[in-house]
């Protein structure tokens, strides 16, 4: 791991395709959103209309009007997290399949940083990590810091063979690390994995000895159908206890109560949580304590009521968009149809590039979306887009597709 | 950058003494903390008696109590920190002599986290950090995880030459990245750099063209005499920019108003700051957004007066406990006296082990302590302990002092 010589200019460590992206189209982006005539399908973000005010309002409340839960809730705390907090995730686990208990989770500041953490731990420069593709740009973000190697799982269509991913990964210097999916939901394609590729993948984790990190963040906002169970679900029930599982589960608040207090979690075997309790230590001590105290008790009160409200609101706006598209797009674009969580994936007409249209986008229809290259970590498929229904209401989701066709 | 393969057993990519430290020693005395017959000095955490609950109260209140800015409040957010109290750190540091403004800033997790970023951010392995010896065991933890080589600063005492410090850091195999000081009040001395030697070190990093990472965390807390300008106001005085100055000046809310919140500042160049904001993002998006407005809300309200409140409180009890050192510890052990911050440093008659003094001290006099190991990067001066005066009452600090004087 080379780096320039620190100069006049402030050298970065990384400085790869999805920092830029990030950096510059996404930030721009995010800019529009506060100019009300852009229709915004690009933020990938909660709709702040759902959100547990009223029972937020109350847990700070409590918390800061007893003087020992204040004292407790300004102070430093274990860098594990709020222990009540990790006893409510292991009852919502439980109710997912994944038998554990508190020293398997650890509280991380939103499901990111944990990706950041196992990037940090697993990764070395040159080992690979395989995703697919496209998948989550922030995860692309806090792996590149450690400049891995990335190659491509195709679960549902069948993966490359064991030996195949070895193999490359040797004549690329390093080792495959581990394997990182969103399978329930996911951001950018909203697309699920079934339950035979869930499996599909465990197989291969086994061969080739590596754990799957299974982030899932939008896994509670299913609008039909039957659950899959988590791949950590699986595991455990194929060896018998999460302690002889190698599937490590990033779990988030953000989609269901709130982004704006910074609360995910980890549910691992006990000696890589241990790990991973010395890496938050080292880089912020511990995740601020009053959030932790007050989604707990946002947890308790309200965690069911606004799974159940999230799906009823979104499942609204995935149709809205859906049967707009059906209703406005030309022939030769196509999408996924979600059965859950924020987003559609647009397939737009080969040479026709979602960066391009993006910026005539804003300056003639005022409809913002992702361009589909941030979310890949090699150079292709640029005629694609990531559209999220997360935040406009019905009408202005019509409204907006109807201007974005009339562009295509 | 090596790493074990992952195993059987999860492999750690770092498995400093340091962290060890913090994970046997430090939490086992965290556990004491909690036992009400067992007298701390341990840990270097502010008094809750200072925290501000009622600013506190009022500040989350008012936030979710209004729609708009709960709706802000519970949504993700910039990664460079929310404008208003960027802002507020910009008066703040005018106030110290350093001209910026809030693109300067970057709003980080505690200033712990600050200190991760720059570590990943400058460090290569066998590259050369400077730090005095002893040094903030949290700055080693951090830093270690970029598996540096690290050097001594004696900035009081004549640093050796530049080229001395260079040529250690090629010998070694990589070239010295930073220098890493607590100016003020240090963590676990609590000494404080003079002016002149301020101005050495910053002599010292023009020649060996590496910035100075200079650690405020305890810089408000003066008990007595003259404020000295920190090393960033002495810098920028000297070029006549925060732009060309090299010095990163790393600050944090938790030593006056709560370090619950976990809301830290970075204030450097700006190109230096947009890798940091990238950093940011990477690592965990944004700071919680609703503890931003807060703390925001409560630096205005009561930032003056608790750092008033917190030096005569904390005063009373450094007088406490040097007066009980100077009553009851035997001969052969020195201690510093600080103006200032929350900690004291004692030197134990040779051949007396901190550790091993913890030990007996826990069992036979119920006091406890941070042996003064934990905060060298290497194996030296092990007869030495911190002693922290935050926490228990004046009766109480005499009464551990005169336990623990039983003792050696």
């Amino acid at each position: 791991m080379s780096k320039t010589a620190l100069a006049a200019e402030w050298e970065p460590k990384y400085a790869g395709r999805a920092e830029r992206m990030r950096a510059s189209e996404i930030r721009e982006l995010l800019k529009v959103l506060d100019q009300p005539d852009v229709i915004s399908f690009a933020g990938g973000i909660p709709d702040p209309a759902l959100f547990p005010v009223r029972q937020a309002a109350e847990a700070y409340a409590a918390i800061l009007g007893d003087a020992a839960a204040a004292g407790s809730g300004l102070q430093y705390s274990v860098s594990e997290g709020y222990l009540p907090l990790r006893q409510w995730i292991v009852r919502h686990m439980g109710s997912l399949g994944v038998v554990c208990d508190a020293d398997n989770v650890v509280i991380t500041s939103g499901s990111q940083q944990g990706l950041e953490f196992l990037g940090r731990l697993l990764l070395s420069p040159g080992d690979t990590a395989l995703t697919m593709a496209p998948t989550y740009l922030g995860a692309l973000q806090a792996f590149s810091a450690y400049e891995p190697r990335y190659d491509e799982l195709r679960p549902e269509d069948g993966n490359r063979t064991p030996a195949s991913y070895a193999d490359a990964a040797r004549a690329a210097g390093g080792a495959v690390k581990f394997a990182y999916v969103v399978p329930s939901f996911a951001n950018p394609t909203g697309e699920t994995l079934s339950r035979a590729a869930r499996e599909h993948l465990l197989d291969l984790a086994g061969e080739l000895d590596i754990p799957i990190i299974e982030d899932a963040a939008y896994a509670m906002l299913r609008f039909e159908g039957e659950p899959v169970l988590p791949i950590v679900a699986l595991e455990v029930a194929r060896r018998g206890s999460i302690e002889k599982a190698r599937t490590i589960y990033c779990g988030t608040f953000s989609k269901v109560l709130s982004p704006g207090l910074r609360i995910g979690w980890i549910v691992a075997p006990k000696p890589l949580i241990r790990r991973l309790v010395l890496i938050k230590q080292a880089s912020d001590l511990n995740n601020a304590t009053l959030n932790q105290m007050a989604m707990h008790r946002m947890a308790e009160a309200a965690f069911d009521e606004r799974v159940a409200a999230s799906c009823a609101h979104y499942r609204r706006r995935r149709d809205a968009m859906l049967a707009a598209l059906a209703n406005h797009m030309p022939k030769g674009v196509s999408w996924t149809e979600p059965k859950g969580g924020l987003f559609t994936w647009l397939r737009l007409p080969e040479g026709l590039d979602g960066a391009a249209l993006l910026t005539r986008s804003l300056a003639e229809a005022r409809v913002a979306f992702v361009p589909g290259s941030a979310f890949f970590f090699d150079d292709r498929m640029r005629n694609t887009a990531r559209l999220s229904y997360s935040l406009p209401s019905e009408d202005r989701i019509e409204e907006g597709i109807v201007r974005l066709a009339r562009l295509i």
